[in-house]
């Protein structure tokens, strides 16, 4: 441990941010009412839709968080009194929803909420089985999506899936800080605000000042711009990569991690592979062992900040973050501080079983465009 | 004109960020759920009130801009239907204000509303004036006050004044990016969000969650950990400069720009010495001429943005704003650059008049302490 | 004045650097032995040729400052003994340099050493001029200048000119922290480097590892990679401008600033207006005042960091520096600022006219293009 | 792999910068010539003599490179054809050392030249030992010590060993970027310098002006002041920890990589423990392996940068840097790259077995702090 390295941050959210965005952050302000400001802005909304893989709509930036984007989400789309279909926790069964709205005949539910990645337990859930439910069941409730932990990570194809209202934040797969409230929205999406006309009060999230201004470039009030031209680089750090190739990184790093675990002899929270996330694994540790335990070791021990178990699972999950960017090392640096803090805290493991079985799954598939340059 | 210098802002806002500032956010995310977190936030708190001049209450610090905070006051503490006093574009007459409360006998003004200056047409107000009439009409509604563009650059004294919510935004007297939106709230308004029992519906901007998590040293959401640690620098700023001598400065430097609109022959929006803002000086321009044209030959030929007037003025004036983190050789700066583009979009001036002016009012007024150090 | 605000700059240098060049050097460190490198410094290598308008040679970048470029042009070429031909102070009349080496018929001036811009004065040379001289008496002498103050903002063509060693450093046009020599070198220059065989000790300074070495993209020593990735953006802000127009913008700037001094009935150290800098201006102020004083009540009054009289000139004059990332804006901001320093220690000037007069110079020669966006 | 993350540097020195370093690096530029100058450089001086542990004598700092600071240290002290004992690579036996002065009865040799650590071989010697050899001889010639890769790293005590020049760079233990020779002189060596009068040419590294214009707090040329405001927070960084604590956290680091090479089965270069460098660490690849092969492979299949093998062991090891601003994850990480480097690399080792090796060092000596804070 010492001071003069700042601790690894390995929660799931904030992510770590890259050289090339911080730099892009650190300008002085500039006016976000000049004649030059709309050709900085104008792309950056037509580049976010690509990043969701829109097929219509449009993209808000909120100076705010992914929270914030979801109250905008309902509130401009949505009526007091308005019945929705929302699992607790985020974790929901394909088949459940299928059966609800199979049922709702009469159409009462106005919206379908899903999380494409749980947080709290590291679950990635079906979004085009959703969609699939609802054609099936030609049900017209708008489909309404928790991207915060995958867009920019996790393969999101609001277009395909019939996404209506995705929601997403700076601070996770977008690598910036916490400070802006993205929110991808379909034109069905943006039918339904018309139509609502402004039934529930709201001012800041408001859709209609934001379109008006928007599309020349501007917003209606100041706007995050330093956020802002962080995110123009981050987008620009994605599509360098290219999106498929995130989303490739995201599952073979995950899946280091995962062959740690179970190296370790312990489990994840989410039972079935399927359900397995690619941003962040939450791992169960054993009968009298409390996760907190291990989550104050590795902060206070190794310098590392690991995800504490919420709700439910308070004390039984400690939680890993692998999302944004990481690498190989950083993935083995952490395991390594995890396997360390495991054992200072009474689980009974073996040193190196969890470095060594990542390490085992990285080096068999290191890539061929890899391996050629190093040749 | 050079790509090679950032344009020189002299918008109302956002303001230059000070170098200090600039480094405290240059910084990698760090996980605001560490226990060593609340170290850092409750001071900030704390410290804020000092700014506010608070007697009691407290300050939420939300992932926003100026207009969420503004959302928050009134989300929190009125009712829909409630009926409250606010002037239009945030220009009003004590006076009034004083008639129509005294005439609420039944007490239906909920809440009165006052900008403590007004940054379209830089305009102070005498929100002790305001505090004065309630208090002589005895009547018991909140007073809500837009700080925006004052606090921390003019004295706001909010237990003094019984102010019950001030609304501040971080890019202005805070010197930082935008991206926080600062309420101090007095015990007052948050005994009335009590009794008011939640019967708007909000969630982003509640206070219930924010109270039971900031009392802890964290937030319910992921907060904007960048924003606050600039904040922490940016309080630090203003605390070693002292607060008075803060003011004095923001009154020194607008006294010089003052000096300079009169040697032109031009007039202020504002017209009464009284009203003087001491952070914005919108100037009006000569009939026949386009204030707008004034605007844009700053900024393409000069790199000097400066504020153009909005709503009726529009046309009619521009602005220089004059906060936040500034000096004499600034003023000078944009005043140079403010005559050259008047002279250039045909307004009949003297160049050196203005810089003169202003030059003789600094050379006047410099203070002994820096004379002596000079000695 | 206020803490807040960083000084302003107007020393000779180091310049300010802009905030790409600071954003380019706020970078983790790096391996200077990766495979990779090459492909970041050879094309500087090349780069900086054009900067120099070589024909011929190589241009060598030291970490250190200037005056370890001035030793290694001189250990590596010359030998102890060998006669050279240079002026005090780096002031120099082309006429007694072709008299005296006409008449060196035996050739035993080894080298002659020209100031292209000398900083304590504010005096430019004619570096063509010697050139004829030596042309004309068919000398073969190396021809060595100083383009500290010079490379970067006024025209150095090495190759038109035949100058076979040209010095420059990190902190003056490329607007970089002090840090690096950048040494050019001719073809000439390196010829006699091989034939003087290494008679003089050095080691640090030397050309024949830094040749080996640099051939391959790599250094013989740890370089100053921060330094040098700052100067990758430096050298691309310069290309983007087009180093015409730096040149152009740096006539415009000093023109100004003479502006001014005729304003105030003050008098330039350099008399001829055809000596006058475009990069520094070293002013005299009247009899009875001390130079030292206007520096001094600049700085600690008014937050401006001027440069002092030195040497023979001590207390006679001060210098303002205006190269480098400079505007309109700074160049009236800095008049302002020494308007009030020279009333304030006092000189008997109307304060207004050094602006008024610098003013109206950049109003009626603003480019046609800038009023064009403008229009 | 991405080029997201910046790669892991592992080389010895550069070292990883400290963010609190970084930021006291991204400033604009300073008048090095302004009166407040030395107050911030004075203190450098004096606390930089702590850090060298010094009995007298001073410290010069010069914009250069270690290579630098050693020419300066030579050519200040010495007379071409002065008579020295010095190793070949570094490396030498204090036997040999003795045996050699105590016969130079003529003192004919005017210095010994030793070397703290070896950084290409990673050997530590023994310094104290070469005092205590020219003690017993009687022997008054010079000591200079080779401290670049030790110095705020291991444990250097110039007034104790009677060390009479140590040379120092920025970008090793003081964990800046490349840039400053730092040089350390006794009352002893600045006595000979002054009996020496300047018989070699010399001028950037010249000890007179530097002393002159360093007692005023200034320098006798443009300094880095950007490094040098670097340094002022890296030598804070190094109090704050505590210097023997720095010491005693790369002991056991070292100690954690040296577990990890042992498991692998592998030897280092540094036969003997008493010579293992704490500071790098240089591992023999076996029979038949190409370790350029290792290295390269770390390099684009890991993102990870080790050193490779120079001279004499070229080919034969490769070598983890484990100085500066480093901690037990960061260790973990480079091993976990370099396991699977050598694996790929055809080095038969068992994945798991070196981060094992190190996790069980580290988690028995985890201290007693770190654990207390944890429960």
């Amino acid at each position: 441990m010492t001071a003069m390295v700042t601790p690894h941050l390995f929660i799931p959210g904030p992510t770590n941010v890259p050289d090339a965005v911080r730099m892009a952050m650190n300008i002085p302000m500039e006016d976000m009412r000049s004649p030059e400001f709309p050709k900085f802005t104008l792309p950056i909304f037509e580049d976010l839709k690509k990043v969701f893989k829109m097929k219509d709509g449009r993209v808000f930036i909120f100076p705010s968080s992914g929270t914030g984007a979801w109250e905008s989400a309902i509130t401009n789309t949505l009526a007091v009194g308005d019945k929705v279909l929302m699992s607790r926790f985020g974790q929901f069964s394909v088949e459940k929803y299928a059966d609800l709205t199979a049922k709702d005949t009469a159409h009462e539910i106005k919206a379908v909420f899903a999380t494409h990645n749980e947080t709290a337990t590291g679950v990635s859930s079906d979004i085009a089985g959703v969609r699939k439910a609802l054609d099936a069941a030609k049900h017209p409730a708008l489909l309404f999506v928790d991207g915060v932990s995958s867009v920019g990570s996790l393969d999101m194809r609001m277009g395909e899936w019939g996404v209506d209202a995705c929601v997403s934040g700076s601070q996770k797969g977008f690598m910036l800080p916490t400070g802006l409230g993205i929110l991808a929205v379909s034109q069905k999406a943006l039918d339904a605000n018309k139509s609502l006309n402004g039934r529930m009060n709201r001012c800041f999230f408001s859709w209609e000042d934001m379109i008006k201004t928007n599309d020349q470039g501007f917003f209606p009030y100041t706007p995050a711009t330093q956020l802002i031209r962080g995110l123009r680089t981050s987008i620009d750090l994605l599509n360098a990569e290219g999106l498929d190739n995130v989303f490739a990184r995201h599952t073979r790093l995950a899946s280091g991690v995962r062959a740690a675990v179970d190296a370790w002899g312990l489990k994840l929270c989410a039972k079935e592979p399927k359900w397995h996330s690619d941003t962040v694994s939450a791992i169960l540790v054993p009968e009298g062992i409390d996760s907190n335990t291990v989550v104050k070791t590795a902060h206070y021990r190794y310098n590392t900040s690991l995800g504490v178990g919420l709700n439910k699972v308070a004390g039984k999950v400690f939680r890993i973050g692998h999302l944004g960017a990481l690498d190989e090392f950083m993935i083995g640096g952490v395991l390594f501080a995890v396997e360390m803090a495991l054992k200072d805290s009474g689980v009974n493991i073996k040193l190196g079983s969890g470095t060594g079985a990542a390490a085992e799954y990285f080096s068999k598939t290191a890539t061929k465009s890899a391996m050629a340059k190093a040749a």
